[in-house]
């Protein structure tokens, strides 16, 4: 089901021609109709496009107005005069709703180190400030516009019912691994009608991201273009949140950012299963995902899920190169629920029973147990197929 | 050419039962008829093999007499039990050559998991002492030993006319990427007849297989076996090596490994490229291994070569999450020889002559260069295909 629009937000999403097929939006609106509080998390590639710069640079805000999002182009790589351009799209987006030109925020996505065609972005905001609308068509209209290879739109929504009335927190996303030409790009938008101040939107976006986004792998390969934006128009309630009602929202929060980060694990290119990794009983959380993160990169492990093989081995080793110390003789693993390894050997299992709970089911579940503390983080990727590589060794041909 | 065996060594490779086909070496025994030095570089994985574990007590050291190597099985995750049979297999292998039993160094690589089968290792070792000698059929045979996916012996040699006489280094390598069935292992030995101090050898095989073995990666899955041997001895000249001998002596040592190290990576599973990755102008050499690294060991980067696509932004990109601050203004790449990417931008290039030079050769060349400072660094690596996905998914079925 589709989430509803938070008050005070209107979207649009219109075809200018930056991508080739004209039945295909790519071009993007997001208006508040008043100063909203703005919060960004954002690609910590040293080689980041010019969207992010400016983003960066008017994050966190309690005065932003609109986002404009295109597809089809990165504007990365694309040096002082990719700024001029983002710049300049901002600058169109705000004047079309009657903002200040700093008041527009930049989110781009696509083929990188090619300039904006600026004419056809130029046409494409003002078409789309013609359909603004806070209907259901207007926000998948707006997630169209923002999608490259995704397969479909990637949306979540939560309703609560808080002290201070009805909060709508809906998310939408774009993002399916290796994305044309150049890269995965992940770009995520949250919108809410709750009333926060910036700080904290910035610290919630952030916790959010670390959870979710930030717990997802699919080549391990950082795009130039990675950013999260929240608005926050704050068309309900008085007062900024707090107590439990921002334990409710936190929470609403970061449920959406997962949903939307295993959306794209799982519309994955060429994936057949998804892999979601469980480390505990590490000293830290910091320890925990390192590991996590670091079989989740594993082409070994991936390789040995794609064909349905229980292969401890691969795991275990991954872990121990992660640059985590641990004890070996304290390693547990299971697989959906199947003991495969304790006190640094495997147990015996059956190995047909395994292999095939693995090849019937399309997520795979795997645990990983240390004996170092009790901290613990999850990491979710693909396996890597045959046709992953075909996919990307073929993308430009 | 095969390498000539230097002085003072005997060697042999026989069938002892540890893989099926009764055509194929799986035990090779390399016997010193003097005590020698010996030096060795282990795996970095916390989760290592006995064998590793036996080995990393003995070096450096100045008595050894053998090195007792077994393919098929790896000794690894095998507790308590793989450390008593490593040490009872290097038990064997000096009685069988007349030495103490602490005067025997072990390698094993193969299935991990499965305790070593100690009939067949016996009656191996007994009959390979039956078998030495320092022919070329007995190098050969002693490389074949420690074979497992390679797709040939792996050997190289250099004749050195030094004050004190004629100094041979020969070496050799096992490994070719994912091996089966768990994981990558790398095994290497080289055997010299100069005079060394323990330290001395010790500090030359570090610095080769930092410059070498560690500068190659597959799928950057660090084995739990990984182990590289060096043993020398002595029977040339009358002192330890110094001066211009020992230099030259060095330069061997260094270019036997990247010899090695290189015949591994060729072998690579399903690779229809190399890549060499030549990464220059960083502040340091460890800043520039990383970045080299990082491009290495994305599966975007390899995919790009699978399908000749000279694509620099998934390179650049890559640097640019390598954990190592440089300014993107200053980046510079070429492929090839052909300028793709200059001053934080892409330059006009004929993309068809260039993804032609990258499909005609099996060899891909990749030059960044960065305005940091004077230190550089490369790495090697293959493309990734969908033939490595098969090999790997498919490997236990």
């Amino acid at each position: 089901m589709t989430p509803n629009v938070p008050q005070g937000f209107r979207l649009a999403g219109v075809h200018c021609g930056l991508k080739r097929n004209p039945q295909k939006q790519d071009i993007t609106l997001i208006v508040a109709d008043q100063p909203s509080i703005a919060a960004g998390v954002y690609t910590q590639n040293l080689v980041f496009a010019a969207p992010v710069a400016l983003d960066r640079e008017r994050t966190p805000s309690d005065s932003i107005r609109t986002i404009v999002i295109n597809s089809g182009n990165a504007n990365a790589c694309t040096g002082e005069q990719g700024l001029q351009d983002a710049r300049e799209m901002a600058r169109l987006a705000a004047e079309a709703c009657g903002g200040d030109e700093s008041q527009a925020l930049v989110l781009s996505t696509g083929i990188i180190g090619q300039h904006l065609p600026m004419d056809r972005i130029t046409s494409g905001i003002a078409d789309a400030a013609t359909q603004l609308a806070a209907d259901e068509e207007s926000l998948l209209a707006a997630v169209r516009g923002m999608m490259t290879t995704d397969t479909g739109p990637k949306l979540s929504g939560r309703t609560l019912e808080l002290s201070v009335g009805t909060v709508q927190v809906t998310g939408m996303a774009k993002g399916a691994a290796m994305i044309g030409p150049n890269m995965a790009t992940m770009l995520g938008v949250i919108l809410t009608d709750a009333k926060l101040d910036a700080s904290t939107a910035q610290q919630l976006l952030s916790a959010a991201v670390g959870e979710s986004f930030n717990c997802i792998a699919v080549e391990g390969h950082m795009s130039t273009n990675d950013t999260v934006l929240m608005l926050a128009s704050g068309a309900v309630g008085e007062a900024a949140l707090k107590g439990d009602d921002l334990a409710a929202f936190r929470k609403a929060v970061d449920e959406v950012s997962l949903d939307l980060a295993k959306a794209i694990i799982d519309d994955g290119e060429g994936a057949t299963h998804t892999i979601a990794i469980e480390v505990c009983g590490t000293d830290t959380r910091d320890s925990a995902r390192q590991i996590a993160k670091t079989v989740a990169e594993s082409a070994l492990v991936k390789t040995a899920i794609t064909g349905a093989d229980p292969n401890w081995g691969r795991i275990v080793s991954a872990a121990g190169y992660a640059g985590v110390p641990f004890d070996p003789a304290g390693v547990e693993l299971t697989m959906n629920d199947h003991l495969l390894y304790q006190h640094g050997t495997p147990v015996e299992f059956d190995e047909a029973t395994v292999s095939e709970s693995i090849r019937s089911q399309r997520q795979v579940q795997i645990v990983l147990r240390f004996s170092e503390g009790d901290a613990m983080a999850r990491f979710w990727t693909t396996d890597l197929t045959a046709e992953y590589v075909r996919l990307n060794a073929d993308y430009h041909t």
